[in-house]
């Protein structure tokens, strides 16, 4: 099956290139609102179900264990940029189990966005896991562990019990089991399962409503999405796209960015739960066309705060002169 | 017309992305040899044409009158990586007319490649025009337009005789006008023409073979082509995929990317040219293609060779902690 063209780049008048891919949104009972491509296709949905993963720091009463607020489970959620606020609060939460970033297993890389790696640099700070945009989401795991009496030690292998826990709540919340076949490795080291985005989407709108799933895995991952739709600097960065998203109107969206063109989030008042991928793993597409899909999911609710919503999902290419040079412009095909 | 899946992404068992595109390899004579896609179809060749805008720096003897080497012809056609040697060589260009990065009107970027960003931010150094990766290209507007004693402010200006005589070397060797509906703005300010694939192969097939265009034109092109061959790290960077296409068999195939995954170039003794797009834009495509499709192009002549090019057409993907994800592989379809 083809996946229609979801967003344009064009130039003067013309379409420069463009980008094709599915979404599906869907309410607490499964059932789909609007969905576009192939949504039965397993994709992997990468840091766009870091809540998901995080789901077990609640369970298990880890996080009310070492005192954790909304702003370290926003962080336990993150992808964040690894500006100095992120770092900090990274360690803060290790050092309340006694550990510092060098129990982390999620590797070190240079932050993703250019001004904040370009700041480190002249910093002549060093760089380490803690820098990871995944290190909130690690240290939650090792929290996690360590409250439970398991070593930390291997807490990134697929059969480490944080992993497992991760699995289980996934496989509860999209409704079938994930096996070898659809695993992958991450690029923190973690499993990664791919499954199809109209679960993804369910599994968010279960959160949402509460309907299909336990009371108490529920409330759960509503915290969480509580506290990243309070806190979205933590759950990702300055100017970042999933922070501009929740600060629209406060409580309204939850949204998380995944690599390779994911998204994954919920509309808690609506009920709705939603997943994206573009084919190519574009992030200028995704980011495009979550904001077309959360401004679909509005309309008929909000037109004014739709409106701002499809005003994010459309905007001018600029040069290095600042010459606009045309724009990146979503396009929401009907169910196909 | 449905371009077909050219390069695929993996993570695990499972294709995580994939990029679709057209591509065209022809002869001198136009006639195509390989092709996929829709090749029929106006795109933007952006930065992959630098070396023809380049031409007019060596027709109108300005090169020639300012003593350019063979690394400053290579630095004319680049879209070098802002490396410290790349931006003295820029200034030294220009200082030949007595100028500096004052009159270059590219406007500023941090380089492209991270590690030289966070390097110039380390050295505390100013950005300027001169880091642009088109400031080589830009030097040899200048110098043309002084040679030719036009006034150099507004150069990137469309009516500016530096661009008109740009786009009459391209017309002439794209076979065809090019008017203001298929006229974009570049990154750099200067217009850019987008024309068919087909017809982008055939410019440079042209000049690889010197059939069908004036032998001082031809000639023009083939010693920029030289210069690139001899000097690939003025026209790219350290690490760079045309740099490393360029140096695996010093003057078997001269290659330049451009930006939105377009790549062209020419196999000189072969007398071939080529061009591609990535419908979406992915470099990390078009660089895994071109080494594919010229793979292709040498598979009949030097088997051994081609080889070499198809093992650069894949490679391993790997995280932060090494360890290999799956891997970017380019799929050459047979014609479609």
């Amino acid at each position: 099956m083809e996946n229609p063209v979801v967003v344009e780049i064009t130039r003067g008048d013309l379409v420069e290139s463009f980008h094709r891919g599915a979404f599906a949104l869907v309410d607490g009972a499964g059932a789909i609102v609007v969905s576009a491509g192939d949504i039965e296709r397993p994709v992997f949905p990468r840091s766009a179900v870091k809540l998901l993963q995080a789901i077990p720091l609640v369970e298990t009463g880890a996080a009310a264990y070492f005192g954790l607020d909304d702003k370290d489970l926003s962080l336990a959620c993150a992808s964040h940029s690894g500006e100095p606020a992120h770092v900090r609060r990274a360690a803060a939460m290790l050092a309340k189990a006694g550990l510092d970033g060098g129990v982390l297993e999620c590797g070190c890389h240079w932050p993703f966005d250019a001004a904040v790696a370009r700041d480190l640099a002249r910093s002549g700070e060093t760089l380490t896991a803690l820098h990871n945009n995944c290190s909130g989401k690690h240290a939650g795991f090792v929290l996690t562990a360590v409250q439970r009496g398991e070593t930390t030690a291997g807490y990134v292998g697929p059969n480490h019990p944080v992993q497992l826990r991760a699995k289980a709540v996934i496989e509860d919340l999209v409704g079938h089991s994930l096996n070898r076949d659809v695993c992958g490795t991450d690029g923190c080291s973690i499993p990664t399962y791919a499954a199809p985005l109209r679960d993804f989407a369910g599994a968010f709108a279960k959160i949402a409503t509460g309907k299909g799933v336990g009371a108490p895995r529920a409330e759960a991952g509503r915290a969480l999405m509580r506290a990243c739709m309070a806190e979205p600097f933590e759950m990702s960065g300055t100017g970042r796209a999933c922070r501009r998203l929740m600060e629209a109107e406060p409580g309204k969206v939850f949204a998380k960015t995944g690599a390779e063109g994911v998204f994954c989030g919920a509309l808690p008042e609506l009920g709705l739960g939603f997943a994206l991928k573009i084919d190519d793993g574009a992030t200028r597409a995704s980011e495009a066309l979550v904001a077309a899909l959360i401004a679909k999911a509005l309309e008929s609710e909000d037109a004014a705060l739709a409106a701002r919503f499809a005003a994010m999902a459309t905007h001018d290419m600029v040069n290095w002169e600042g010459i606009r040079t045309g724009d990146v412009r979503a396009i929401l095909p009907q169910r196909g």
